[in-house]
């Protein structure tokens, strides 16, 4: 005896999602089938349609329905000078939550991670490298998360930017606001001193 | 700014998926989109066909596409007067796997949790009791999962089998095949104990 063909496939289907081996997906199948058919169904027809109208913006790469994001089409900053570059959409949102940044935006959709075969080209450095030969960029911020890959990829990046006399600026990494000494590691405590301001 | 409303939506979908809170239902779609989109639209078909043609065997409540599963129309067990009670699909599976048993089955979907507004109706036992009334079983075998909401399911349908005078057995505790005496649990070496069998 053997499930019925249409529940292996869902079971089968269920394990390209990251981190569901085989036995999680046959407890969400379960679970959808037995307790919330509506839900799977409305999963069923989101990700058809996610996967059907969403793009990357042409300009900033970023998750977009147009060709061109609403960020990349805002006029107030479509002149600006500034790039900032981050791993992921979701860093654009953080960002834009502060309400202080007014320039553009660079996606790179991940950081370099050579043994998982993502080069380059796979977080769109080919790009990048075409917009910053255009010479309409003044300084590039790189906004990599504070990771040995995203440490790499933002060096990477700036020597990129190099060849193009762009300025170059890393965020700056320290003690986060609010936050208490005893509590944070050593790296940053580190990085923290050396990245010390004068007060006077 | 936001998110793309298709990708908001697909978000907010995945969030039906247990155990999926807000930032793995981003982190999923994310991956999705940015590696996977064959695979996603495959879940997407998937899940919308396995939702419409996935019904329930009108006999023993198991997942089936047609209105009675395999097992109940086998010619070979139609006429079995034993019925095996398990708490879903992947138990019969399993069963079926060691070839032993010929009888039929009958799969609650779940186990009474009272607490999460699974009462006797939600895992069937209307039917079963209708099954029951019939007098087509002579015994029927309790091999719901030895946790307390099983022992609790497994006591419940005993009593429903003594209003029928169908005898009701439950499916040995002990040591597992192969295990070791040191690394089982006390309750286990207790049932072990209590259910010990002469061998004279």
């Amino acid at each position: 005896m053997q499930l019925s063909p249409s529940l292996t496939a869902l079971i089968e289907a269920l394990r390209c999602l990251p981190g569901i081996g085989p036995k999680s997906a046959q407890r969400i199948a379960f679970h959808l089938l037995e307790r919330d058919r509506s839900g799977g169904t409305q999963l069923g027809d989101s990700l058809l349609k996610a996967m059907q109208v969403i793009g990357h913006c042409e300009s900033c790469r970023t998750f977009s329905e147009a060709p061109l994001c609403d960020i990349c089409l805002s006029v107030k900053r479509q002149d600006s000078r500034l790039l900032c570059i981050v791993e992921s959409p979701t860093d654009v949102l953080a960002i834009e939550q502060t309400g202080q940044y007014q320039g553009l935006y660079f996606v790179l959709m991940g950081h370099l991670s050579p043994l998982d075969g993502i080069g380059p080209k796979e977080i769109g450095l080919d790009v990048l490298d075409e917009k910053l030969s255009k010479g309409n960029i003044d300084e590039v911020i790189l906004a990599t998360n504070p990771t040995v890959e995203g440490e790499a990829t933002a060096h990477y990046i700036a020597e990129l930017c190099q060849k193009y006399n762009v300025d170059a600026s890393r965020i700056a990494h320290g003690m986060p606001v609010g936050g208490e000494l005893d509590l944070v590691d050593g790296m940053t405590l580190m990085h923290a001193f050396s990245g010390r301001r004068s007060l006077s």
